[in-house]
């Protein structure tokens, strides 16, 4: 009995996987993709407004009609956790976690980004109890409090907008030099009556032991603290590059994936798409992530059928 | 008194100019985009089944959205031809036919492409009486009839099936070594029984006065003829690159304009996107080149905001 070979994996089912999906489906690639989360961190997005075609989506919605392009075109995504890959001379062993194994001759790694923590006392001990990394998922339980969202990113931007919805005053905390926004976001959070910047040199502790309590931080070595209901960290995020270290794919210094125009890595077979590469002069949207698949799936393509 | 001097003007409207416009709105750029047609060539797409988000859609309509989406956000795009630009110091001058001027800091160059010619006799004599370069366009004016399209590609392939639903006969032509399909394509045409393809060594001249009356070609040496009453060339394109030229950005040896991963040109202050550029591994689709559209906008603000 041969166990059946893929002609492409597709691990990870954000943007840059169902893109990849689309396009390998156009070129009949027999395809399978894994996602732990299908859409992705995008799913996370309270709203989008420049992903050309929609003038205001969600992320959860706008990843459902990926998802369903994908499979109507004969795309195969199942959700499940990688925890191992292996390169067996020229074909790929894929194990998930709940003890499935596949085999492909070509992968194509969209392995995202995964959200980057503070570091700080206070921060894992409370996660659940008020220290959230998804203001979309956890806004609604913030009703009438007041909350601080850390970061001073578009991310950190569109959480704060979204929790004054819900929120009674939202704190959007950055450390001095941090802030980088896209001016449209910048505009809505000056006109937002709700939310209030703090400039800080060092945020140290969240406090609280049950339920966090408030934020304890600096401003010129100056100690401060601020009663708050709810923590937001929005510090952005780093790339989950943990199964393209196992396959020895080469990574640039701050560990995205090294990537030439086709997508391709230093690893034979093996391309990657989205975030999680150095392509597209790490813009990091949606949409250069789907582009990025995109041309991933056209190179195994040209690689493997003609 | 001042004339006014836009951040950036975005020559072309396609899907890299609109965009790129996009993102430029996002970043609060002063912009304007003038384009021929507002859409580009994607306007005669009669279906498209890639671009992530829509399962199906004409090419005016996703265009449409695109403008809309564009607009809304605080593009303004114009319709005209750009006949000249100039680099005077640290601004742009752009020159319409109609005779009008606009000055800016920065230029993104979203020029696409252009219909490639057979360069046969009969081609240029009988454009608009048979001869066509956009099926989308011209289909319904062949109900019932015969037609040919020449070329292998996959512009080809969706030319043949769209003008199957009007005309009793549809020939494919083209030339040996020539048939690159996606294999999406390649399935539909197989299966439908209007349309013939024709392998052939050499097309020679589009026969016919005051209107097409038929083909003449080659196959191995042999001269043979077929009657048709309209002929299609889908033979691809190439870029549209004379103002490029003229502003002494570099082309690549097929004369695709050079872009690094920021988009940028080797000229100062003028960035390019889509179809024109060496970009996306020259993928050359309608997601690689918003994508470009949008990192470009994104250079853009970086080199004139931050």
């Amino acid at each position: 009995m041969t166990e059946k070979i893929y002609d492409l994996i597709i691990i990870g089912a954000g943007p840059a996987g169902l893109g990849a999906s689309i396009y390998a489906s156009r070129y009949k690639l027999d395809h399978l993709v894994i996602g732990s989360e299908i859409g992705g961190q995008v799913t996370e997005a309270w709203e989008i407004e420049n992903y050309a075609g929609f003038e205001k989506i969600s992320g959860r919605e706008l990843m459902e009609k990926f998802r369903k392009q994908s499979e109507s075109l004969g795309g195969e995504i199942i959700s499940g956790m990688v925890n191992k890959v292996e390169k067996n001379g020229e074909t790929f062993k894929i194990y998930t976690e709940v003890g499935k194994e596949f085999q492909s001759k070509s992968l194509i790694l969209s392995l995202g980004m995964k959200p980057r923590k503070l570091n700080i006392p206070g921060e894992d001990e409370l996660v659940g109890k008020g220290v959230s990394f998804c203001a979309t998922c956890d806004a609604m339980f913030f009703r009438g409090r007041t909350v601080a969202v850390i970061g001073g990113g578009d991310s950190a931007a569109t959480a704060a907008i979204h929790l004054s919805e819900f929120a009674a005053k939202v704190y959007m905390m950055f450390v001095s030099g941090g802030l980088i926004l896209e001016p449209a976001w910048m505009d809505k959070i000056k006109k937002n009556s709700k939310i209030e910047m703090i400039e800080c040199s060092k945020i140290t502790h969240i406090l609280g032991t049950e339920k966090v309590s408030g934020i304890a931080y600096e401003i010129n070595e100056e100690k401060k603290e601020l009663p708050v209901q709810g923590v937001f960290i929005e510090i952005g995020s780093s790339p989950g590059v943990a199964l393209a270290h196992e396959l020895g794919v080469a990574t640039d210094e701050h560990d995205y994936i090294i990537v030439d125009q086709t997508q391709v890595t230093n690893v034979k077979g093996v391309y990657a798409a989205g975030d999680v590469t150095t392509g597209s002069n790490k813009f990091r949207q949606i949409i250069t992530a789907v582009a990025e698949g995109a041309v991933a799936a056209g190179s195994v393509y040209r690689k493997l059928k003609l």
